[in-house]
């Protein structure tokens, strides 16, 4: 089916623990994969305000992630440092490879990227620069965690 | 990891039987999840030439698909009829829905687009307007065979 993103509701939010919200306050999701009732992966039309981030830098133990730069500019920090991602730029980032990334709005105009994620069943998710991990739970979703495994 | 697409093989070709490979003779992609690194799910950058189409019209048991207009326009064919796609608009078929779809360029111009699908094991492929069956193999990837299961 296509997509009408006119009856896409656009959201913002996050399930980050308080401490952590700040960083994507500027953050709002189309949930387009979702909209045309796909389940295996999940696809995001994404809009970042200047100032914002994609999510805090992180890697997935089971899940693989791809983003598609629509329009704007990008500054995707990963280990090796910081590159900048322009218009029909991509990035893939593998399952397991402990690497954090993550996707930040240094510029002074929105920036507008594709995002799309699988939903295999994964045990955590590592944030590197934070006392963050999420892990999984039995019936599904995550909860976040400091990193010695004590709930938020 | 960033994709430099200069690295990406563009791959023409199809594992279709040869009754039915003019279809997409004008199809070439570039597998940029494979390049990447990705397993759970595919991402291919495609074109189609004038006249070309992205596969005979199917659907998947178990896989969703996404796409997402890059440039050009594509027509989409569904059993509701044609849809003209324009750069930006996007579309998901959800695995196990038995509406055969399919992209057809009609314009004298390339058109590009990003697809993705997903890995999910699934037993077959339906092709409604063909007397085709795309069925999994044990060993993993399809084989083809006539509606009656005869295998090419």
């Amino acid at each position: 089916m296509v997509i009408d993103l006119s009856e896409v509701p656009i959201t913002q939010g996050t399930g980050y623990p308080a401490d952590f919200r700040a960083a994507v306050a500027g953050r709002s999701r189309q949930r387009v994969g979702n909209a045309a009732g796909l389940t295996n992966f999940g696809v995001n039309l994404t809009t970042l305000a200047p100032g914002a981030q994609s999510a805090l830098r992180h890697w997935h133990q089971g899940q693989d992630e791809f983003i598609y730069v629509i329009s704007g500019e990008l500054i995707l920090v990963t280990d090796a440092g910081e590159t900048s991602l322009t218009p029909g730029m991509m990035a893939g980032f593998a399952a397991g490879v402990a690497n954090g990334h993550h996707l930040i709005n240094r510029s002074t105009q929105d920036a507008v990227y594709l995002e799309v994620g699988d939903r295999t069943w994964e045990e955590r998710v590592e944030y590197p620069d934070d006392d963050l991990l999420a892990l999984a739970k039995p019936e599904g979703g995550y909860y976040f965690a400091h990193r010695n495994g004590q709930p938020y």
